[in-house]
């Protein structure tokens, strides 16, 4: 039997006496030196066994005692509300998102952060920041003009195609001409939305939303429609039909479709399909924001919406930083029948990016460490996401509300009533522990009691006494 | 005596002879070693004086045979013609320059480019590229988690402090947080005329300029007011002061006054003060493009409009890639009363830039590497500048009008009557000669038959000879 089976093998047998209450939290799982002898397997099969496991969150390793099964996650968290899909939606337009967002960054530049329950991204040790020094320093040598030859107007081609050949896995077939290289995701982004609608129009979005989007939709004068969006299964395309109906004039739908900011949310693939038609049907531009698309708990990617356009209607926006590199501000656009003209914004507006990144982003997406480190982010991040559910579930108050995403970093957390997301992000504040409020991620006041709680970073037992400080204090109020 | 006074001693005494026709052209100078005695100065001293008689194109150096005096400039090329600057402005939206100047590309794309008078900055050669790669190889090492750790969303402090340093040079005063890095002077003309006006408004600008900013206008939505420029003292503040009076609702005035693109005019200190004082007491902001300020062939520096700016009402945008980069897509904004909305513009538009190519500009902005950089880069492009200009001078057809500019690597050719620039441009192409048609920088056709070369390539023989058979280009039309 190969080593990966049979390591898979010993996995699954405690996996199973766990998981049925054989092997209680707290008890001690044989030390592996006996797993060797129990099993017939050699050290590191055994040891591999065990580290699955511990991935997993069944086990926990303590310092030179071994591995111990860890207490069964609360499952006793009632998951999130669906929201009312009826309500009658009503543009607004932002004024007062960006002073929202400048008083929350400022807050967090004033106090030390020990805990940031806020960031969007994994920690810098998770990402192969190795392998990507080494590829800028290998493209600086083999191109020593690089810094100073003017940069391609189209971006770079070898960037182009590796981004289309990895397309190809989620099913999608683009050619790198179809692609323009952004500064992230966010100046994708921006094009497309100047390529669609002109400053008063409607645009209609989730809600919640990214308040990143909120901020793009207030600096270009445009008009979030928020349209109500299930914790669980993205967009209800029940309530944009409502809106096209009793709304006129919306000049583009921007989704997020798979592991949502904040909800974590991923639309079921019918309604994908159901989305594209709908507004393919409607003529109106369908703005597919993929930022977190790669950083699902499974191996089978998922489709984007971009899949199932036939005609071009829907622009794909997608961001390299949160799985790659958070410090090279790369993404894409593929803007579909509008490309030319969002090409052309592109070049308007920053001209093409600069070489260097690129090259580097080309020669890591090209190799297939790629492929290990997208296996071993979402090994971990999974396993972060599940620590930190666990010690929400396990601190915060009764009538506390959280459904457990698939993939992605965030978790969207209801407080019970008479606790307010701002005033705990404050209270959190105070002892160095940051989250984001809900307030920040619509127009109305309707997430004023939901915080949001990223798990980008290595949960350890002081990260959890912080959930726990945290939770403590919403009772308090 | 010092040695650089002993070597300008030898260098005017020859200068006067050739000037006065002592010297006519094609005599040989004394050797370097008879200089030696005839001056009683060391080698390096006569060396050091012949190289600076041919920097100003007195002399050339023909190999095995020593320096022989160059011929001289035809004298009697007409100086550019001044603009009527009574004539009244007529505010057009740009619908086209998009295509005029995808066209413009797509034909440089077709055809290969053997000369090309078409680049806005030197050949790569001429910059630091091997200081620059070795410096963001040391950024890199020193940091070897710059590319997987967020940005900083203010811009790296070290190149806005080294900016702040060396903007003290044209008497600025602006700390570090006046400043904001952003993708390129295009970018930060982007946030700036996001940050004034909004579609359908009318914003001033030179005529003719940058075909660059007449694209942002028109991607933007915005109108663009032509005011007559004159090719010697840049905008005409007369005009300007007539189209405030008969024009109603300027929303900003954008001008580049250090050797303007395409004019390569330098604003004198005078005007540029009116400049400011009119556009304050008007209280419509003023947009500065400073992208060739510091080329110019004198060693003092410009001083830029922002340094007559008492109250905020300028925005200084800057760029760094003529100057240090081309290949790092760097460049800058200070905006005044209105920085904050414009930081906020740039955050939404694109976040903030990379951390390692702001880090490797700050290192040599830093570095004395950087001021020797500059005087070579300056003394280079003045040499090229007046060759092309001699070459313009002999070979064009009578009727071709050019005035020398002062800095900068742009001339302003205006062709005969009956020679049109579209296609000569076109007709250059088939020998692979890139100008740029006159065409490109105006809404209107008062420049439909100017040609923009540029002198950023090393000046050869076969230089020359483009150049002449460009000229026979224009003639046989
Ligand atoms: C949903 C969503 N879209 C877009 C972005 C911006 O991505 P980038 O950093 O690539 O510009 C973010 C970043 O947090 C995000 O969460
Ligand atoms: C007058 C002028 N302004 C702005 C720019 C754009 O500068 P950057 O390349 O730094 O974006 C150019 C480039 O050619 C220019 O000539």
């Amino acid at each position: 039997m190969e080593a990966d089976l049979l390591y898979q093998r010993v996995a699954q047998h405690y996996r199973s006496a766990i998981r049925s209450g054989l092997m209680p939290a707290g008890e001690r799982m044989p030390s592996v030196r006996s797993l060797t002898r129990l099993h017939q397997v050699s050290l590191s099969t055994a040891l591999q066994a065990c580290r699955r496991l511990e991935d997993e969150g069944l086990l926990e390793a303590r310092p030179r005692s071994g591995y111990f099964v860890r207490p069964p996650r609360r499952t006793s968290i009632a998951p999130a509300a669906e929201p009312d899909v009826r309500r009658a939606p009503d543009p607004a337009q932002f004024v007062g998102i960006h002073d929202r967002v400048s008083a929350f960054v400022a807050t967090g530049e004033l106090q030390p952060v020990s805990f940031d329950f806020g960031a969007t991204y994994a920690e810098p040790g998770i990402y192969p920041g190795e392998a990507l020094k080494a590829a800028a320093i290998r493209v600086l040598r083999r191109q020593p003009e690089l810094l100073v030859r003017p940069v391609s107007p189209a971006g770079e081609l070898a960037l182009r195609t590796a981004i289309a050949r990895r397309a190809l896995d989620g099913g999608l077939h683009l050619s790198p001409d179809e692609i323009t290289i952004t500064h992230g995701c966010i100046e994708a982004l921006n094009v497309a939305l100047r390529a669609v609608a002109q400053p008063g129009d409607v645009v209609a979005v989730e809600s919640p939303t990214y308040f990143g989007l909120l901020q793009v939709l207030e600096s270009l004068g445009l008009r979030a429609l928020e349209i109500p969006t299930s914790p669980h299964t993205g967009l209800s395309i029940e309530a944009l039909e409502l809106a096209f109906e009793t709304q006129p004039g919306i000049k583009a739908v921007v989704a997020s479709p798979d592991f949502q900011n904040p909800l974590g949310c991923v639309m079921p693939d019918a309604d994908k399909a159901r989305l594209v038609a709908l507004c393919e049907r409607r003529r109106v531009p369908l703005i597919e924001d993929d930022t977190y698309g790669m950083l699902g708990d499974d191996d089978t990617p998922l489709k984007p919406l971009k899949a199932w356009d036939t005609t071009g209607n829907v622009i794909r926006c997608v961001s390299l930083r949160k799985t790659v590199a958070p410090g090279l501000r790369l993404g894409w656009v593929s803007g579909g029948r509008l490309h030319a003209r969002i090409q052309m914004l592109k070049y308007a507006q920053s001209r093409a990016n600069e070489a260097l990144g690129q090259l580097t982003m080309a020669e890591f997406l090209g190799s297939s460490a790629y492929d290990r480190h997208v296996a071993r982010l979402r090994r971990q991040i999974k396993h972060q996401r599940e620590r930190v559910a666990e010690a929400i579930a396990a601190w915060f108050p009764p009538g506390t509300r959280l459904s457990l995403p698939r993939g992605g970093m965030l978790l969207w957390v209801e407080l019970p009533p008479g606790c307010g997301a701002h005033a705990l992000f404050e209270a959190g504040m105070r002892y160095g522990i940051r989250t984001v409020p809900g307030t920040l991620f619509s127009n109305t006041h309707r997430y004023d009691h939901f915080l949001r709680i990223s798990c980008g970073y290595t949960v350890t037992h002081e990260t959890e006494q912080a959930l726990r400080l945290l939770g403590g204090l919403c009772t308090a109020k």
